[in-house]
């Protein structure tokens, strides 16, 4: 099987024209050696991230499966630290969707002066641009269009889709008493039916918890929610 | 009349209810000494900024009313550089809505990614946070609704009239050879009958105007038009 791409947290391998394998690492997005999900650089190495983070992510998947939701996911070998996933094209040059349900982070920092830091809400939708130089600026709907990056059409479609996920993934969570604050996510079409697919992962990586008014960082996530 | 408020580049008087004073400023925005309508700070004086931006205003305001363009301008008064406006609401606690016709200025600075500098954009129209300390922020039509600052009708509503104003504004423009890249407008609910208003000015310093393909600098601009 070929390398075809390193990534911060993943490398990818071609499989067949439909199969890629992701590998996933032990290095972590952070910075100043703080484990950083926001981050943009690989901040550092910690053991067993990789496979927690794989961990999350199939329990997450095979769930979104068996309830019909469209992801790339096909199966995962843990030992190996790694998943195979339908070959998918990412969304324009790769977008990153957020949901939020609490206003927290970038969201609280734009719009401090018309918010509470914390304040609920209602599975608020955005998509940002992966563009590390740029700081991943948000991008409207209506930039996404004018852009030709998204049609209205495709747009509704990943928002809608974007909520039904999070809301499984919430809701999961909250079973174990953890509370979802925000979670970003990423889509592709399917290469061999450009059927909008989630991709990547759904791990600690990926969303902000807190239990009983505490963070929970993403290893200890993964402790507390599939023990 | 009794001075109720002191902005960067006005001072504002309440005359009665609903009547309100601007008296135009030699001030202006930049920053080390070079204006910038873009900027968020005052930067220096120049002689008569004042009243070449209540020259341009008047025109267009003039002009806008005879179209049945709903603004807040009464009257002006050239040699006093003031002007006479309805008394009105600002949105929110004041945005700021851009419209593009070029991707130009901040909108390229974010989405370089996915445009060429200076490409056509068919009267992109956004809003953005009157907020200094946080840069005047974009926020979406959904996160405008979301912190219930302005209803997805409201939106509407104010994308439409700021359509229709620019695209007069360009073809004014136009007409002596000008080319609108970008302008920025500010608007307020009518005090006396909650009606949309185009507020503030319409001036060298709200727009990035190109001749031949060279910027023309706000108070050129302003003889350029009116000569």
């Amino acid at each position: 099987m070929q390398l075809i791409y390193q990534g911060k947290t993943k490398d990818v391998y071609q499989l067949d024209n439909n199969r890629i394998l992701l590998k996933f690492k032990d290095d972590v997005t952070g910075e100043n050696g703080v484990f950083d999900p926001g981050a943009n650089t690989v901040g550092l190495t910690i053991d067993g991230a990789g496979k927690s983070g794989l961990k999350m992510t199939t329990y997450f998947f095979e769930l979104l499966n068996s309830l019909q939701i469209p992801t790339h996911y096909v199966s995962a070998d843990i030992d190996d630290v790694s998943m195979v996933v339908k070959n998918a094209q990412v969304l324009g040059k790769g977008l990153e969707v957020i949901c939020r349900y609490k206003a927290v982070g970038s969201f609280y920092r734009r719009y401090a002066t018309y918010c509470q830091e914390g304040q609920d809400l209602d599975r608020f939708v955005e998509v940002t641009i992966k563009d590390d130089e740029r700081g991943d600026p948000v991008i409207s709907q209506e930039a996404l269009a004018m852009l030709n990056i998204l049609s209205k059409e495709q747009y509704d479609e990943l928002a809608d889709l974007t909520r039904k996920i999070c809301d499984i993934v919430k809701a999961e969570l909250a079973k174990k008493g953890l509370e979802l604050y925000d979670i970003k996510l990423e889509f592709g079409y399917d290469v061999s039916n450009n059927r909008l697919l989630l991709i990547d992962e759904i791990s600690g990586g990926n969303m902000r918890v807190y239990k009983n008014g505490v963070y929970i960082a993403p290893l200890d996530l993964e402790k507390e929610f599939l023990s």
